[in-house]
This record gives C-alpha cells, sequence and structure tokens, in this order.
C-alpha cells in the first residue's frame, strides 16, 4: 500500500502526445504523487492486452487504482485498455465530434501520424537545421547570411540549448554570438553582427545565476567570478539596449520558454515538429 | 473567401501543449486546409480580447469560422476567447472534471507552469545533458564511462539529432560513435566500445536512402557513391547482428519515433522536459 498514483502515457505511437497533455494535467494537482510510465507503440489488441494487464498489476500494486492518459487513435486497443479498471483519459475522444461536426465529415484515424515522418522535404530542413545550429554554435562560424535567427549574450545565458530546440522543433536555422570582452568594451555591437541587425534576439540573465552556473562549469576561476559575472550582464545590457535589440532574461525560464518569446518577437510562425 | 481554416493554438504560457495535441488532432483530418497559428503567453483578460479581436477578423478574412485550441488555464481567459465565435476546443476542460473526482480534491491551477522553469536540479540535468551530447557527438571524445546511451552506426544514419534530442527532452547523457572503415572492415565491435555493450543501440538505414541523404550533404562523392552506402550499410548490420546489439532502422522513423524506441529498448524511464 502506498499513496504513489501509477499514472501511464500509453498510445499506439510515439506517446508525446498522450505524455504532453498528462503531464500539463498533473502538474494542475499536487506533485509528487504520481509514478509516470510510458507505454508507446501499442498498435495491436495484444499489445493492448499486454499493457491492459501491467496497469492492472501496478494498481493492484500500489493499492491505488492507475490513471491511463491514451492517445491511441483506434476505439478497439481503448476498450482493450479500459479492461485493465484505471481511469481513462482520452486524449482525442472530447474534441473529435465536435471537429467532425464543424468540418462536416468524418476524420481518417491514422494511427501514429503525429510524431512519424511524412515529408522528407520537412524531415531535411529539420536536419539540415540541426546541423546549422551545431555549426554555428558559440560563434564557430559567424557568416549568418543564411540564419533565420541569431541569438547573442554572455556566456552561459542559453544561447544554445535555444538554438538547438528553435532548430528540432521548428527548423529554424538558428546561430548564436558570444559577446566576448573586446565586445562588452566597446559598449556598441560587434561590427560583424550589423548588418544582421533584424535578426538578433538578446538572452539575459541574472548575474546571480550566472554565477551560479559559471561555478558549476568553471568553480574559483575568474570566469565565474561574482564581479565578472556583474561586469559582463551590465556590459551586455547596455549594448542591447543602446542597439534596441529585443532581450528577455532567461534567469526563470524554460528552454521552451525562452524559444517561444524568440519566435513571438521575431514574427516567426513556423508549426511545430 | 478561401477554404483554408484559421486554426489558433491559444495558451497562457509557451503553447506547446495546445499545439502538440491541435496538430494530432489536425493530422486526423485532411492536411493542407488549415492555417495554424499560435498565440502564447495570453495571460490576462487585455491579451485575451486582443486575441479574440485577432481570431475573428482572421474568420472573417477566411470566410470560415475560426478553431481555437486553447491550453489557458483561467476559465476567464477563455470566456474571453470565446467573444471571438471560434469553434473553442479547451485541452484541459473535459479531464479535469474526472480527474478531481478520482483524486479527491480541486486542482490548484497553476498558469504557464508545464513548460516553465521549477527545478534548478532538473534545469541543470538538462543543460548538463546537452553538453555532454554535444561534446560526444559524431565520436569527438570517446570515454562512454558517464554515458547513458551510445547510440552507433554509420554516417547519416540519424544519430546526432536523436542524441541531440534524448539530451534535450529527457536529460540523457547519450553519446554517438560513427562505426569508420576500419570498423566496419573487422566485423566486430571497436575495442574500444565492448566495456559499454549494455548501453548500445544501433541505427540502421536503406541503402538508397542513405545515398540520398548523402548526396545532399557531398553530391558525387566516393563517400555518397550508392556502392559505399550499401558496403557500409552491409557491415554495420553484421556488427549489430554478431554482437546482438538491438537496432532500429531510421527510414521512415522521426527524431521522436527514434528517441521513444530507444527508451523503451534500454528499458530507461525518464519523464519528458
Amino acid at each position: 500500500m502506498s499513496d504513489i498514483r501509477p499514472v501511464f502515457y500509453v498510445s499506439d505511437g510515439t506517446g508525446i502526445t498522450a505524455e504532453t497533455i498528462g503531464h500539463s494535467l498533473l502538474t494542475q494537482f499536487s506533485e509528487g504523487e504520481f509514478q509516470t510510465d510510458r507505454l508507446p507503440f501499442v498498435d495491436t489488441p495484444d499489445k493492448a492486452r499486454e499493457a491492459a494487464v501491467l496497469i492492472r498489476a501496478a494498481g493492484e500494486q500500489a493499492g491505488v487504482r492507475p490513471i491511463v492518459v491514451n492517445s491511441c487513435v483506434d476505439g478497439d486497443l481503448s476498450a482493450v485498455l479500459a479492461t485493465s479498471g484505471a481511469l481513462m483519459l482520452d486524449v482525442f475522444a472530447p474534441f473529435i465530434a465536435p471537429l467532425e461536426q464543424e468540418l462536416g465529415r468524418k476524420r481518417q484515424p491514422r494511427v501514429g501520424k503525429a510524431h512519424g515522418i511524412v515529408d522528407f522535404d520537412q524531415y531535411h530542413r529539420r536536419i539540415n537545421a540541426m546541423n546549422y545550429a551545431l555549426t554555428h554554435d558559440d560563434g564557430m562560424r559567424v557568416d549568418y547570411s543564411d540564419a533565420d535567427v541569431i541569438l547573442i549574450g554572455v556566456s552561459r545565458a542559453g544561447k544554445t540549448p535555444t538554438c538547438v530546440y528553435l532548430a528540432l522543433h521548428h527548423g529554424l536555422r538558428a546561430a548564436n554570438y558570444p559577446l566576448t570582452d573586446d565586445d562588452l568594451e566597446s559598449d556598441r555591437l560587434p561590427p560583424r553582427l550589423r548588418q544582421y541587425r533584424n535578426k538578433l534576439f538578446g538572452l539575459t540573465i541574472d548575474p546571480d545565476r550566472l554565477h551560479q552556473i559559471r561555478q558549476e562549469r568553471r568553480p574559483n576561476s575568474r570566469y565565474s567570478e561574482m564581479d565578472t559575472c556583474k561586469r559582463e550582464v551590465a556590459a551586455a545590457n547596455v549594448i542591447f539596449s543602446t542597439e534596441h535589440i529585443p532581450v528577455l532574461s532567461t534567469t526563470h525560464a524554460s528552454i521552451e520558454e525562452i524559444s517561444s518569446r524568440v519566435l513571438e518577437t521575431l514574427g516567426i510562425n513556423r508549426e511545430m515538429y
């Protein structure tokens, strides 16, 4: 007997849709009381029966009814899963009828299509964007003529993970340029960036937090000293302000939130992968 | 008047949850007839009113009723959005009542929490995993003692984007090692990988597809020749089979699907970021 309730994200595909909405739902209740697990690629009656047995057993072991967040498109599979006795939350079911009525036709159930590969062009764009982000990381290559966006900021302000996210999920050619001591002392945008002004987005961060991050990376170095962090952040903020570059503080923002703000600010509308 | 129906992913946070489920829903109807747009960070009545005006205008311009996929937690904001006249699909609403009943208590609406930063430890794990993936990409560093998983395969089989995805979304230290000519000729696992056997996962690919991908990268090179692709893939498959390494074909798989299969096969259960 335990207080931890088993939650299963079940899907005929990757389970990403089920897990995304399930996670969002659970964060609206208390944390720490759920034990989550994913059961992807449940795409046959046999696999659904196996899953149902596993879910039922987890509930019996925990002494509490499991919750299933289910994104199987095939209703027959969902019916099999329901034999587990779990609380069934069907991710698509509530929306299909209103959509069918609005659009005036039936859906075409396509299993696991949401995160499957369909379009080679789209796939190439995504992979090429990823290559671009990795080769234009941290000022490695500074020809930004093909860039969709260029993130600038001091070292460890969050540029690299944001670029990788923008490439992976939006197919953007996202470069990043670290503001160096020379740049920071001049109080102006580095000359090589000026021609790309409309692609620039600045990331700033609280010096305290920057100090903490840099300490993890290079403890007790000049790089991580509180004074260095304060000076660099202040100088970067002067550049952003003087040059009218849009800026966001990453101190309390997730990678997803930074990415979403960048897209919104630069007016870039790209479907998410 | 057009046949393209405007769809808005509206959220008080990043909108990722709304877009994920909305995209999955739309793929179950015809493609190409929806014009999607995201309206993130709609977290005040004023912003909701602005959004409603914009949505209504888009519907009037298109001559067809818009669809709103809404993940605002605050019901008052949703009510304002509904004044747009759009078909409202509320991502959370259908699941809150059953969950409240099952858990025996009310939810605590927490705006934009699903993809916001909460836990510094979790954030560090994610960033450190990303650094690990970037420094252990493509055989750059081959000390894999800290790796959670090591992807192996021929060049351009899909290793790098999968490693980045696993780092970004699951906080995994994911390394990758490209099988070189020397490795492939020996028909055996490279000696440096043998001690990490239980962390290995092989990626294979159809030679036709590999040829196509390599042609884009280095056209008409020895590297991209059909014969080279066939020989390399065959030799890699011999190694996977001889050494009993789990293997997946990436030919028709998305990055998400490859990642999900890797986690499932290696029995790694990590919450998704």
